[in-house]
């Protein structure tokens, strides 16, 4: 009940359990078409996803490295850790940054990114987070990819927590690049960065003068398309590549729209439950990825984290940076379903009790229950 | 029987079918702390080992990021495909570099690296190869260390495909930076790469002004030392991680010495054989890794690779870039035995015969039989 690394479904974990094949034999490609074409779905996309075996941060430098030069300039929306995380990978990467800086818990105003983007038309990139688990704050990025559409900045996103969650249409509200982790919402072990690219950031790339080797999109496109299976520049996480393959298979099995009602379901019922207990929430348009909850008053939220995995083998976490002991989140992410929200409020209401917070058990979860009963 | 990705073992296979443990627990910090400490004696060192969810090339990338910047001299052994990855990696991130270029199937000669090192006093890096997979060429690593360690440049070392297979002791010989990946002696699937830092590469990499995030040594050594139990940065390949703690167990229970007298028999018999088959081998010094051996006249390698593969579902390879129809590639590395050895070249014994090459049948397999029988 960690908003990642999350819950694996047993075929994808098994599938981890196989042979290795040889990344270049025709039985191994073809796996890797297979998940090629199928992730597609996943990011509501045409354009091509390529794979990169590195984490999602490894992901979102190789999307500055590739979409902008050194001392160009980049927008980014900073309203927690990982909107943050944009900026310092830019100014590691001598990269001019602006931020539109967003206070933790809040969302980015559209009005505040098409300011921005009026303020810094030179700027090449603005650089954004669809579900930012550090708060649990979801960002409106249809509204704010309508805005970048119309300028010539490009629109990159990271969706590590928020793909196969949060609705995301890439194509139809234009996102010119999704940066996405395979521990979320995909429901595999993380390893393998996925990014989607449309045709505006697949033009532009070919004109930046950055540095690059292994982060090389170019390099990564002329194997994806250069032979009639795609292939990868340098050896591609098989072992995971094959899990992504048996998770894309549930994906699609379930369908997008019902994974993206599932996640706004258990999200509802976490967090009328924690209001039920008497606790504040603590994003303002909260994440269906996360919910995150100010921790009662003189209760350092480490200890519920704690005693929920030590008392219950259950793990939730705490705050991040700033917020470390004031809040706690709890994941409803991936493979995840109304059973496991049940069992969450009920153990955590014992766990509050436990440290003496005054709540009644019971009160949460007959929350999440009214809102499952009322669901059909 | 290729070299990388090798064949896994059944305890390491079903590693990675394991539940996934989110990568801040204790549970899962105390298994880094074993791998992170038990992954010394693959490198023979004492020194600190960093963990980066990439590919091996990514871990040769974050070696040329962190021990260099960019303008600065790196001289590069480039006698493959490998060693010239340094090279292009190098190239690519705007460092000048100076070729050391040796033939094909060769080993450089400790004199050209002794005069490449005082003509160029101001190189910062040197980059070698220890088990060069596109040749099978083994080069003389002890001897350049020692060279190395008399002037002011560091000396790096890809192995990825040599650790845990030929010889190697990183801290008696000398060696600064040593970098790995896990598909190949440590019986795993890609994803993992290794690197291993001297004190003199910890010191340097200090000094270096050169744009990075995602491959800082510095945040990773800091996460790695800072807390008693050692974490990363970023989300680590938890999956693999897990999966290397056994392959480590394997590898210690066998004992260092064990593994690479039995590269050293399993290359010597397959040698033997492809002489008494009245083949040639391509590299001068080979390798225990991989043997690389010249096609029979009038054959393409390629339809041996195909027919060992559709005929006997042995993974073999041929040859890379302008060796490519010439050469083909047998790997005897990781998790492989005699039983593999004398299999391999029973079938490419039949596929040779198949291909009308004029070879005696069971004459490579006596060869290597009276090797293995010879042995103890």
């Amino acid at each position: 009940m960690a908003p990642g690394p999350t819950e694996i479904p047993p075929q994808v974990l098994s599938a981890g359990g196989e042979p290795i094949l040889h990344h270049r034999t025709p039985e191994f490609r073809a796996i890797f078409a297979d998940v090629c074409e199928k992730i597609k779905y996943a990011f509501q996309t045409t354009q091509p996803v390529l794979t990169l075996a590195a984490g999602g941060t490894g992901g979102m430098e190789a999307t500055i490295v590739n979409l902008s030069a050194p001392d160009e300039k980049i927008i980014v929306i900073s309203g927690g850790v990982f909107g943050e995380r944009w900026a310092k990978i830019a100014e590691a990467l001598e990269r001019k940054v602006v931020r539109i800086t967003v206070e933790y818990g809040k969302a980015v105003k559209p009005e505040e990114v098409r300011k921005a983007l009026s303020e810094n038309p030179d700027a090449v990139l603005l650089c954004g987070t669809l579900s930012e688990t550090s708060t649990g704050a979801l960002h409106p990025i249809e509204e704010i990819a309508a805005i970048t559409k119309a300028t010539n900045t490009l629109f990159a996103l990271d969706a590590i927590s928020g793909l196969v969650a949060c609705k995301l249409k890439m194509d139809e509200w234009g996102v010119d690049a999704v940066v996405s982790g395979t521990q979320k919402g995909l429901m595999m072990p993380p390893g393998l960065a996925l990014i989607a690219l449309s045709e505006r950031a697949l033009t532009a790339m070919k004109t930046k003068k950055s540095p690059k080797f292994y982060w090389s999109f170019e390099s990564a496109l002329k194997k994806l398309t250069e032979d009639k299976l795609p292939d990868t520049p340098w050896t591609p996480n098989v072992s995971l590549v094959r899990q992504l393959q048996v998770s894309l298979q549930l994906i699609h099995a379930e369908g997008i729209e019902n994974i993206w009602a599932r996640h706004e379901l258990l999200a509802h019922a976490t967090r009328e439950a924690m209001k039920a207990l008497g606790l504040t929430l603590f994003a303002e348009t909260p994440s269906v990825s996360v919910t995150s909850v100010h921790s009662p008053a003189g209760i350092n939220s480490g200890d519920i984290v704690k005693k929920m995995r030590s008392e219950w083998g259950i793990s939730i976490v705490g705050g991040q940076g700033t917020m470390e002991g004031k809040i706690f989140r709890i994941g409803h992410l991936g493979y995840c379903d109304r059973t496991d929200v049940l069992m969450t409020i009920a153990a955590l209401e014992c766990v509050l009790s436990g440290l003496n917070v005054p709540i009644t058990l019971g009160a949460g979860t007959k929350a999440a229950q009214e809102i499952f009963l009322n669901s059909k």
